[in-house]
């Protein structure tokens, strides 16, 4: 059965990516309890960033909205896996971590994360609503325009 | 009956603010079994940030830790709405994120999260003693001087 | 009986330090229900940084990753202190979120955080493995270089 998140993808014609095998000595996610932690997803489309810079300095909001919603789709790719590809095992998005590379004059973050807040809501509906802190980073990992963790509860 | 947090609150003459109603895709808190997290809150009073600015540039740490009280303050808040009302059903303060606009040089970014620390101490007791982290972001939502994040352990 | 993971210790020539008590309203650890929150640990030996300033300016990458290494060691020497002393009550550890004092053109945190990645795994084995975050600061307490906070499953 086709759960309801997977339809509610391909209405929006997202294909979530495959989720490599982690190559280092951390995973891409956890479960603990019904928790499932999900490491900081950059905004990556088949291993190269879509979006360098800094807000406030070389990256526009609206480019900085579409690399927040693809750390979010990197983020249900690893939820999927986590979840052996059955989203429906989501019982809800618990906490949204956003980072956004920013210089010391930028105020505008929360709408850079939006682009990842609004996508994750359109996908999962009510259960998408969630928790979250958005803050200024020096700098992030590959030059990065921003860096998204999340938190998910899984059906028990 | 008024609970001994709530008798704290009015000895310390804190008027704990109403929490508005969500207007964007994310919330003030979820709640996922015992835990209760909070969204990551600023100084807010009335809708204005009380104090903006950059630690070891030009905010002094008597100001920004009276921000941080307001962010401590505004958790709280948050942390009764979600308690419907009741604050006795807060078993335990669990951690507190706490997220300084600092400058390169500035070193005292623990001093500054003191602020919210001895204030949910002062209000919650040994309930408030918590968990921490304390970092600096080269700037913050709306240019505020601190952002602070929570976990509750709410009562089974 | 030594645990496994204190032999590995030993193997390591690691001495965890002993924790001194809290002398202010925060904690080094909080336990709920089986989750442990580790307050953000510096890159401290008897009381003094080992590792202070910024990457991308006057730290090097294999300095730095020596600096998330000691975070690491002090993590574990909370986890030991939270088990009463017994390290085999860890079920596992669930995530490190590591901040990187690091200057605007830096794009090699995930490297630096590797040093208490690596190390942990080294200890802990496949209990080891965690999902994380690694990200940029402006500053850190102390002028610290390094600062890394975890959460670990303990054993019911």
């Amino acid at each position: 059965m086709t759960s309801q998140i997977e339809t509610r993808l391909q209405e929006l014609n997202i294909n979530l990516p495959q989720v490599s095998a982690p190559v280092a000595n951390y995973l891409g996610y956890v479960r603990t309890g019904n928790l499932l932690i999900i490491s900081g997803q950059l905004p990556m489309v088949d291993g190269k960033i879509i979006c360098q810079g800094q807000l406030g300095k070389d990256v526009s909001i609206i480019n900085a909205q579409a690399a927040a919603k693809q750390c979010a789709i990197n983020i249900l790719a690893q939820a999927k896996a986590a979840c052996d590809g059955d989203l429906n095992k989501i019982a809800r998005l618990v906490r949204l971590g956003g980072f956004v590379n920013a210089a010391a004059d930028f105020q505008d973050h929360a709408q850079v994360i939006n682009g990842a807040s609004d996508f994750v809501c359109e996908v999962l509906g009510e259960k998408g609503k969630h928790a979250r802190a958005a803050v200024g980073c020096s700098s992030l990992p590959f030059g990065a325009a921003v860096e998204i963790e999340a938190t998910f509860e899984l059906e028990a």
